[in-house]
């Protein structure tokens, strides 16, 4: 069975994203799959980087540089346990689903604080393993969240510009660098301002597309698919 | 004199970000300007977004909806003190400077959330008022910052795309959706692997920048300056 790791931010379990959440679990474990959710806020997830990352002294106390740290210490052992924890999630996993409502045209920063903080060179990438050579390859991520804004704003021309630009510090900047292939974004648009039934719609869709997730092939995650 | 908010996110004062903060505040303040520094590490400053920032009841207890929520306890001068604290220094300020190495082609997740807290519905953005109309209109914006990549990274064509791609969620999704008109971003390509005599060039290029900072025209924050 595959492994799968939601990363999941969303502050009240009973909002679409704590429903889109519930169905991917639901959905996966079906199937067969053994499904980890590392759930953000209920865990207080820490997302600063700070020195409290690293356990006992510092390679070099005298001018402290968080990206230097962190790899010296993922080397001897010496990261913090929540962050250990969380490697070992993605280590294990096939497939990351990160499930967020998006938060000004990104994550929310508590899940910004988890790609900042787990991501540490020499786990995830260490150079010149970085991209299509990046130390997480043979992984899949997928983005799945909701919006403010409706399609139309979002739609090539929108007064917020098509949903991919936004796609890129996320999808190519953080997954493609640590060299995991990316599935299409799942986006549920505007959910605050459609009914009840159109939500439950949305469940739906993304039921049905887990369905036959592992049939689809990644995006081609370079310039032209997201400002062609 | 001109009232200038740096927001400023490194957690070590010998960095070339600390250096670089540094420089603006003299120089600045040479030119008799106020300039007031978040220092959002030595602040401890909290990135999530969640219940806490609410003072007293919530509008809906049943189901926590954060930006409503927010937009609901700014109007009733409900938000927890660090929150009006930094909206009060962003009221005042003419100019925002961002001041942070690049995590992830993007902000920290501590500036994250900054921005995720403070800029809530009703202070910085309220439909219709937003991009052009925003809340905040008649201020700047300017992003600072150091990167890990070099410059021909960053070049169209580079592997890690233009450096404009990542600006967008950043310069369009957050400033220009408020209002605030956007100067050219200041970027100085990866600081760790240059010469010390290099990094001095760096702090002298950018309070020379300054002196004439007033003069310069905001950038057409637009598709076209970030994808042409």
């Amino acid at each position: 069975g595959r492994k799968v790791l939601i990363v999941y931010a969303h502050q009240e379990p009973k909002s679409l994203n704590g429903s889109l959440k519930r169905v991917a679990v639901e959905e996966l474990s079906k199937q067969g799959c053994s499904v980890t959710v590392s759930d953000l806020y209920a865990m207080q997830f820490e997302p600063r980087a700070t020195r409290n990352d690293i356990v006992g002294c510092l390679h070099n106390s005298e001018e402290f540089n968080y990206g230097v740290e962190a790899w010296e210490a993922y080397k001897r052992g010496g990261l913090s346990n929540d962050l250990i924890e969380e490697q070992k999630k993605v280590q294990e996993a096939d497939l990351l689903i990160f499930q967020f409502p998006l938060y000004w045209f990104s994550m929310p920063a508590i899940m910004k604080g988890w790609m900042d903080r787990v991501l540490v060179q020499g786990f995830a990438h260490e150079f010149p393993n970085c991209y299509d050579s990046g130390l997480l390859k043979n992984k899949l991520a997928l983005f799945s969240f909701t919006t403010g804004g409706s399609e139309e704003m979002y739609a090539k021309g929108g007064i917020s510009g098509d949903i991919r630009y936004l796609l890129w510090p996320m999808q190519h900047g953080i997954m493609h660098f640590c060299g995991v292939k990316v599935l299409a974004p799942h986006v549920c648009f505007a959910p605050e301002y459609v009914s009840e039934e159109k939500r439950k719609e949305m469940l739906i869709a993304w039921a049905q597309r887990l369905k036959t997730l592992w049939k689809e092939e990644p995006i081609n995650c370079s310039p032209e698919w997201y400002f062609k």
